[in-house]
């Protein structure tokens, strides 16, 4: 295994090794795996569980692991091609991606969506461009459209919670002051998909997934025996749910467009997940995979109820890095 | 020993004990004690001596550390309960500590004061808040009125500087632009009257501490044979003075209220300490937490003579950080 | 060797065993080299190359670094002399230099010309204060006129290369939106007449470099065999160079002064490094210690032909840095 990118990428026996590495590693540590060995991470963007358990999951490891922030600390970072660089950027990341990989054993990645131009995003174009610039085991840590490391961690939590393989999945959209990426909406329904579970992604008007993220799911389904639909009826959608997965999203029919989403979500401060969600699913989970917006998109109440399980969730994030480190670094 | 959150929790015999640790780690290295173990480290504010001496200390021990700044490569986060998040917090102390303590052996928290309401500060209401998210082992890194890490590295440099017990010991006000928390000034008269000391508090009217403050103070020295008073008498108070330990805070008559606390300090910018401070106390050390604005509290005249003491002061933060942890981690 | 600050500290006999080091290190790791020393780095400005080479060093020699960013989780910091600290800086380097490294082995201190005095930044009154406030084992990375890293980094590309000792090394200025410091000038300036070469500063009129500058590497030429002279004729200077060296910097003659230096470089956005460059030097290597304004100092032609050596020239920062750690840290 050379780059952890995309779940995609791995077939479904390797996924659950990875999976099998990751309990083990939670069960029986080994101090020493990645001795001598560094991680660099480049966060063009903000983060708190997916730093931390990297930097965590290289300590554990016996390993080690530094950062690099643009914008804090260290220069900001173009990433278009061909551009003339007069602007904030000092540094091109076709510069800035191969030094840091040179001083490492692996890299680690995070560039959310430029937010623009949907095609583009879909296409992974940035991310892309960034990952041919090294020849370094590399992990995405979320990119326009995807988190591997965050859906690997969502499926061990579905195991560990003995979440049936064929249980229901709702992948519900919930509000947010601002149109967020699509990265975690499309990660987590590939990988309940790519599980073999009834996916129902559940959304108001507007907010349909593009379609080239359902038919993924739908051709992962098929090929696992689950299955993918889409409503915006609640009470159809979590009846029976054994899982209510929450996150919010920007408006894909007006995608780049902030006023046009603006206006959109502006009707939508409803969908902020509460406990009278769950009439007809009482032992249903809710998961996030945080940071969540108290009382925008999922209330107190739920939150700091047996119901929730973000907190496993974000738990999971240091075995599932570990293993995956443990893979790239080791094989 | 779990947490170490006030100097107040422990025993006089458990504080001289740990002093006792500090000295030997200084004296015989150990740096296999902490392999393997993770210091989480949770910045909310600004630190250099605190941060460089937690990562300092791990590393001499063996162990290692991961940084999370809010706001500077991390999200910001929200501590009030109940809000609705929809401003500039995009994540909740209640999610984010839990997280981060899930991936470590102990957590660091710094939390300075809100600054608006006294008695909720007074209460220490956030940091407790945020103490009872967790259960892993945890260090008080500064609170709204406590920052015992400093006071136990004052307590060690006055052993180290050999200061009588008994010895007189003035934690004065100085000026500075702006109001700052009561943590260390709270700290050190805790921790003077502890030790048994005769503390004097200087400060010119309107900045008298709390009257809580000082009660915990006097029943402190009560039980260590020490007195605690204070006075606005500068000559009075320094005459045959061991210690001048100066410190900035905000007027707590005016407390949040910026431009009552300005006016009333505009008038203080006298309270620069000089040399001619100490005319009838000789050899009176003189000591700061730092960051210390030369020539606004402390003259440069002062800080760059032998009476000054800030630099062991805050070297001292190193071994007594390296007891606590060591305290924290091994038992 | 107890301080890295200047090539020019330094005998040949001893920068060619420090280069021997690198290679040494390069080929035979040690990974036990440090076990237990610590780094402190300081940064007042921002970095990639140099944070990362450096933790990557301690890392790859068994040691741990630290990271202080003034203004990003850190106190901002003063360094001028007396005053009045009532802005926006809370500490005086004063405090805050001495005070880090008596937590660590070795300090690193990173501190960008001031960009207002050019004697004042020529003499380096700034960095030679704050090096004058420790005695542990100190690494410039980055000071107002020197950048001794980078200078033996450079080194080591030029001979990984083999590039003759002799050999024609154009320094050339080239285009940026602002002015740029003269460090990086002035350190590969310096670093080729001490290799021996035959060195010619190209640069528009109005960006001569300071005569101490030319006159100092003028001494190491005269003693290395090497020669230096200037010119702004860009073919005569190419014609069968084995090395261009391109540098952005600012206007010497109205040194501080923004306005007058930008209506300078505004006419001379063509010193933009192109292929047509090298019409005379077909073997020509083009150098550039990174970051790098793409389209603006060097073109994508370029940076992305056979002819760029950025990125080995980046990468040797990692060997330098761990020779140059090693030194001051194991003798």
């Amino acid at each position: 295994m050379k780059r952890f990118l995309d779940l995609g990428d791995f077939s479904r026996d390797e996924l659950l090794s990875l999976l099998e590495l990751a309990r083990r590693l939670e069960r029986q540590p080994e101090p020493r795996a990645l001795t001598g060995k560094i991680l660099g991470l480049l966060f063009l963007n903000p983060s708190l569980r997916t730093l931390a358990s990297c930097q965590a999951a290289m300590a554990r490891l016996g390993g080690s692991s530094l950062v690099i922030n643009p914008g804090h600390g260290s220069w900001q970072l173009e990433t278009r091609t061909g551009v003339v660089m007069d602007g904030a950027a000092a540094e091109h990341v076709r510069e800035g991606i191969p030094v840091l990989a040179s001083y490492c054993d692996a890299l680690g990645i995070r560039a959310f969506a430029e937010g623009r131009d949907l095609a583009a995003d879909l296409a992974e174009t940035t991310f892309s461009a960034m990952a041919r610039l090294t020849d370094k085991p590399l992990v995405n840590l979320e990119s326009a459209v995807n988190h591997p490391c965050q859906a690997l961690a969502d499926w061990k939590t579905l195991d560990d919670l003995a979440v049936p393989r064929g249980g229901r999945f709702v992948l519900s959209w919930a509000y947010h002051p601002r149109a967020l990426p699509l990265a975690v909406p499309a990660a987590a329904l590939h990988m309940a998909a790519l599980r073999g579970m009834e996916v129902i992604v559940l959304r108001p008007e507007g907010f349909a997934l593009p379609a080239a993220l359902m038919e993924r799911a739908q051709r992962a389904a098929a090929a696992s025996g689950g299955s993918v639909r889409e409503t915006a009826e609640r009470a159809e959608a979590l009846t029976g749910a054994d899982v209510l997965y929450v996150k919010e999203w920007g408006a894909t029919g007006c995608y780049g467009d902030a006023a046009a989403d603006a206006q959109l979500r502006s009707a939508l401060t409803a969908w902020c997940v509460r406990n009278d969600w769950f009439a007809a699913a009482p032992d249903c989970r809710v998961m996030h995979c945080l940071p969540v917006r108290r009382n925008c998109a999922i209330a107190d109440e739920v939150l700091d109820s047996a119901r929730s399980v973000v907190q496993r969730e974000a738990y999971n994030r240091l075995p599932v890095q570990m293993a995956v480190l443990h893979q790239l670094l080791r094989s």
